[in-house]
């Protein structure tokens, strides 16, 4: 990470490296001095699409009062209208909000984190799904767990590979943590079938299941909204489910606040781990995104997002299909940041990388999220961050990558 | 902790109550249905003091593009330019920020929670002061530390008393907390020699020391700065000393800022901790802090909050010494937030909080401060929130509370 001398340039390239191998990072520094590069690896909305207009509005109109309170300490729990807005834009998802206490944290990750804290000793058993968003990997490695990651197909986890590996196991996990709703990196969205199956396996074996569901609202087309329902807003499931939320998709990361949703006993303890983490989150960008969501900023800021990441889907997609040999393959996104390349089995997206960082272009390679870092025949490419009119160009460089590979 | 009804008045109450003994809220809840309180309780600038303009100006001059990175992550080191800006400031406190690096950190408390989390385990020993900040101590206890206090007097830690700890001690402490400068809740500033004894012992036993100087800039007479000069910048101490510092006190605690100065060594681990935590701190409070200092709003308005606080400290004492008993004393503090009033050793404060909390006072109980809720016969008084005009009124009602559990 570059901290000690401060450029435009290097530093767009340290947040650039946040989801990024080691190894991948080291080999970025030696190869790129100074030279320029298009990233299809962050994994956060373009600096170009934030809405910076309706938070400067929002910002100027706020009473002085509540200015004032801004910077001042909040509750653990949350500011109080922001935990209400919170709570109304919950239960327009069928989330049971009434049964269940809601937690402002500092990042979704924070949510992550605590729920990590609360139930994870050196060397318990954790589940995820294999590939899984590295941010959560890390959390967990921290921590010390037992990650065991499950296969997943274009419909979700492989059900029979989850039963097998339960099967497998001498004690019970801790809890499996799973991103149906536009899956990081894969780029999928279960169906709602798989959704109910993989319930059932939960219930029957009493495993938690600690849902993250930070895509949620960036589907491109109205008619798929219906697959986004949450696993936690299936009726009478039996299983314990912990939620969690992030505005960091649909106002900023640079704020800092995501939620958590879970039963008062969960809720309780989380508090208090939070409470030891770092008191509260910022009430000043807790107020400022109270406001976003109660003047009503959301929803047409969400029909704006969700069209440019449709475009933005679309021409990457045109430019693979263009550009890419037929030995690779990827999914067809429904929503969210993230198309997911398959390699041929004996191909590693490492060499791949080798050599498109040598020509400026990055992207996060497959082992990245592997919990045990070595499945690499896949790569993820996000259409979130990069230029729209650097895209071809990158996609040209890459596809040549790939070819080289192949070739050897 | 309130949290599903939001008034104004439940609000500023649940964040008075951040740092009181959960017994005492309990009491405070059952008895204040609805009445305003005056409160001496809360450790956090008053309202009226942020520098409220000053970040609007700042907000509204901000260039585009620097907006719009306050919307994104940042490195989890914190943002380049702020990491730069705090090292200037930390430099003119003579504190040796060449040989060390700086972490950003979402408010200090995050500073102790990432060191707790770094070299505690279940268990393992640490040393605090007693009376010691609440919030350190809830850290700690999370963490599942056996935390030992050692008693202080006005010129700070008792040497003998800590020799005689260390000696009992069947195992290294991980480290000291302490807090040297405008002591929480003591209000004493370690003189300088009891600095150079405490760095002796600790060298001796090689024993770590968790500096937290939240409190450094807030002295109140020109003459006395130079008692705060930070543990850490005392040269060739031959100690290991991990120094931590906040904006709450300078800007907002709303901010969710601070920073922690460290050897490369330990703020390597520090770095990869705090990435299973939040990943980073809000880019959008630290842009603005950044601004602030660099833009020279920092100097002026710790003169204005020097003169305030002092203002408030020295009404304060005159309250005291006009309503009090004589059986009760307290320190003058040279900085800082508090007063640290002494009864009678059978007195217990818990008592007089039953009685003044009736009549509509509020202020912190000593048992809150000391690491086994125990000693009980000291109280804490802020000044720093509780409004001007309702402080003379809120002194006699505690004064009479005191002189009534006096004559039980």
């Amino acid at each position: 990470m570059i901290t000690s001398k401060f450029t435009p340039m290097k530093y767009s390239f340290s947040y650039m490296v946040n989801s990024m191998h080691a190894e991948d990072v080291k080999l970025l520094m030696k190869q790129s001095s100074g030279k320029s590069m298009i990233s299809f690896a962050g994994g956060m909305p373009n600096n170009d699409l934030f809405p910076v207009k309706q938070i400067d509005e929002i910002y100027n109109e706020l009473p002085d009062d509540l200015k004032k309170l801004s910077f001042q300490y909040g509750p653990t729990s949350g500011f109080p209208p922001l935990v209400k807005s919170v709570e109304k834009y919950l239960k327009r998802k069928d989330l049971p909000v009434d049964k269940n206490k809601i937690l402002i944290t500092t990042g979704s990750l924070q949510a992550i984190s605590i729920i990590t804290q609360e139930f994870v000793n050196k060397g318990d058993v954790i589940l995820t799904e294999n590939p899984c968003f590295v941010g959560a990997l890390t959390v967990f490695e921290t921590y010390g767990a037992d990650i065991h990651g499950i296969p997943i197909d274009e419909n979700g986890i492989i059900i029979s590979e989850l039963k097998d590996k339960i099967k497998s196991l001498k004690v019970k996990p801790k809890f499996l943590y799973a991103t149906p709703n536009f899956h990081n990196p894969a780029g999928i969205i279960y169906s709602l079938e798989r959704k109910k199956e993989l319930l059932e396996v939960l219930k029957e074996h009493h495993i938690i299941l600690l849902e993250d569901d930070a895509y949620n609202d960036l589907y491109f087309k109205k008619a798929d909204k219906v697959l986004t329902k949450p696993m936690k807003a299936i009726e009478n499931s039996g299983v314990e489910i912990i939620y969690t939320g992030s505005f960091s998709k649909i106002i900023g990361p640079g704020f800092r606040l995501g939620y958590m949703l879970a039963s008062p006993e969960i809720y309780e303890k989380a508090e208090t781990i939070k409470q030891a983490l770092d008191a509260c989150t910022s009430n000043f960008t807790q107020i400022l995104a109270n406001d976003f969501m109660q003047k009503n900023k959301l929803k047409p800021y969400l029909k704006f997002l969700r069209k440019e990441y449709f475009n933005r889907k679309k021409k990457l997609q045109k430019c693979l299909k263009k550009y890419m040999p037929e030995e690779v393959s990827w999914n067809e996104p429904k929503g969210g940041f993230y198309i997911w390349l398959t390699l041929p089995k004996h191909i590693k997206s490492t060499d791949i990388f080798k050599q498109s960082v040598k020509k400026g272009v990055v992207f996060v390679t497959g082992r990245t999220f592997d919990p045990k870092g070595k499945k690499d025949d896949c790569l993820r490419l996000s259409f979130s961050n990069v230029d729209k009119k650097d895209m071809e160009k990158g996609i040209k460089i890459l596809a040549k990558a790939v070819k080289k590979v192949l070739s050897q």
